[in-house]
């Protein structure tokens, strides 16, 4: 392991002029980013992280890409909706299936918690992994954000992208640690962010293992849920994946505080940070910390964004830390 | 990740006249692994594999280390015993553990699997994971196997210890997928087998995330199973926790079919072998396959015997493949 890790340093260290963070304005998060790789990857520091331990965790949704109006993986399942109903027409005439099927945006902003639950089961299980896989691929390519009107891949944060990258290039493992769907998430994340879908932490569902007509093994995608990776279930579902403490982690939302508060428990340097949606005109703005606007989507509290300044975590606004939000801007 | 692996390759190429295997006899499971990785390896070869997609699935009991006369987590579990139930004085008098604490080998042997159930709650749930961690590392240092009288974690295959370093020479990223204990594989397997704790699949069950009187979290294990990490929770659990088809899958008894055949489901080179342990001189014997004794601990069946000729899996005899079980030899 020492020889690719060694290799991966020194490539960092013969660069000490270049820019890591070139989408980044300097100001405190910047510098608590820089401050954190040097702290745990200088060998003459106190706070030296061995190699195999750097494992840096980030939240996707509001973290990595944009969430609003609302979570992409919740667009995925609603516009599969007629796909689904095609293939089992006495649905389209009940609910909530009516409702996706009829269009009418205001009665489906009006969905329950337990109609989305029912969607969310029709869309994402009952098929093979491999027939999920396609379908949400599939998805993926043709889908467009209401407001940009490109792929949902596209719009993804370019500053996290290089922080990503900056993480990698110092022996950083990158995680995601994700309340939306493990299956989904890991379509997608090798391309769009680098992390191989070993490397991505989901609520998960079970599955369960059978043989086709043909006597060739598959799995069937269960609705039951193993994983509720949201709140405690981060730190949870980081123990069972990864089996280690980050060191590094990366929220924008009260789901993420339990995942900060455990990688901030540990010993020495740790690198806590929140995304903060306070750039209407660029992307959204959202809260309620800082007196933004409410939202049931990627909430931000007050009381989360107090912990954050008692605890020393670092709160990144969107408006004033970054320099551009998307990589085709 | 590209610079990384070429390293790594390179390293493997330039010792051509080196023997990866020294502890192997020639015969055909030594050719079958020496073939398997210049087929997927070799840019040439028609079933080249890219290195992100070489995974490479190992079973552990039986398969990297001794698992008779009994799994070495239940050995773990009946010592912890003692200690258990000094803090918890009332159970005691209570069965299963007062059988266990009577040290009678022949009543101990007789314990239902209920209650066995009973022991591995009371000695693997209930504790911080700090504290676990704790516990089984100090075990794991002053055990010692009844018949060798070593650490149970010197009662690895070396020949095994071999394939394991020659795969990853070769790009594999290595997994153990056991039926055992997340936690407790976890605590030795870097140091062991030189596969880091976010690389071992096992039976896992769930944690609770709280806070400390010191208002500092921390998880404790929960008596409830998440993953039972046997059969076809085998393929179901790498594809939780790795979400690719391995290339190359090893077990040794009928707990490892499904995950074989998973293995061998996918298109190209597929390396599917099976340990059959034949060999009482140097450490045990058992089957039913090829009339060797039957065997409650790691059975390995006809049924599976017939499964892997017909489909072309190689199985391993100790005896005769193996130069030499153990680096202590
Ligand atoms: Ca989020
Ligand atoms: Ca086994």
């Amino acid at each position: 392991m020492s020889g690719p890790l060694l290799t991966v340093k020194a490539s960092a260290q013969t660069t000490p002029s270049g820019n890591p963070l070139p989408s980044w304005n300097d100001g405190a998060p910047k510098q608590a980013i820089l401050d954190f790789v040097r702290a745990t990857t200088d060998t003459a520091s106190p706070n030296h992280v061995p190699p195999e331990d750097r494992i840096a965790v980030f939240d996707q949704d509001g973290t990595l890409w944009v969430e609003h109006p609302m979570y992409t993986q919740v667009m995925y399942c609603l516009e599969r909706v007629p796909a689904v109903t095609a293939g089992k027409p006495a649905l389209k005439d009940v609910e909530p299936f009516k409702t996706v099927l009829s269009g009418d945006r205001e009665a489906i902003a009006k969905l329950s918690m337990r109609d989305l639950e029912e969607i969310l089961a029709a869309t994402l299980t009952g098929m093979s992994v491999d027939e999920f896989d396609a379908e949400a691929k599939q998805w993926l390519e043709t889908a467009r954000h209401p407001r940009w009107k490109r792929p949902y891949t596209e719009l993804v944060y370019q500053p996290m992208l290089e922080v990503l990258r900056f993480l990698r290039d110092n022996g950083y493992k990158t995680y995601i640690v994700t309340g939306g769907g493990q299956d989904f998430v890991r379509v997608y994340a090798e391309q769009v962010y680098g992390i191989p879908p070993e490397q991505v932490i989901g609520s998960a569902g079970g599955t369960k293992y059978g043989y086709g007509n043909d006597g060739k093994p598959f799995l069937t995608k269960e609705p039951k849920l193993i994983l509720n990776d949201n709140d405690a279930g981060k730190p949870e579902g980081i123990h069972l994946m990864v089996g280690r403490r980050p060191y590094a982690a990366f929220g924008n939302s009260t789901g993420d505080r339990e995942m900060l508060e455990w990688t901030g428990a540990g010993a020495g340097a740790r690198l806590k940070m929140l995304v903060l949606h306070d750039d209407d005109a660029r992307e959204y703005a959202y809260g309620p910390a800082q007196g933004l606007p409410d939202s049931k989507v990627g909430t931000f509290t007050s009381a989360l964004y107090d912990e954050a300044k008692k605890d020393g975590w670092s709160v990144i606004s969107m408006k004033n830390d970054w320099k551009r939000i998307f990589a085709f801007q």
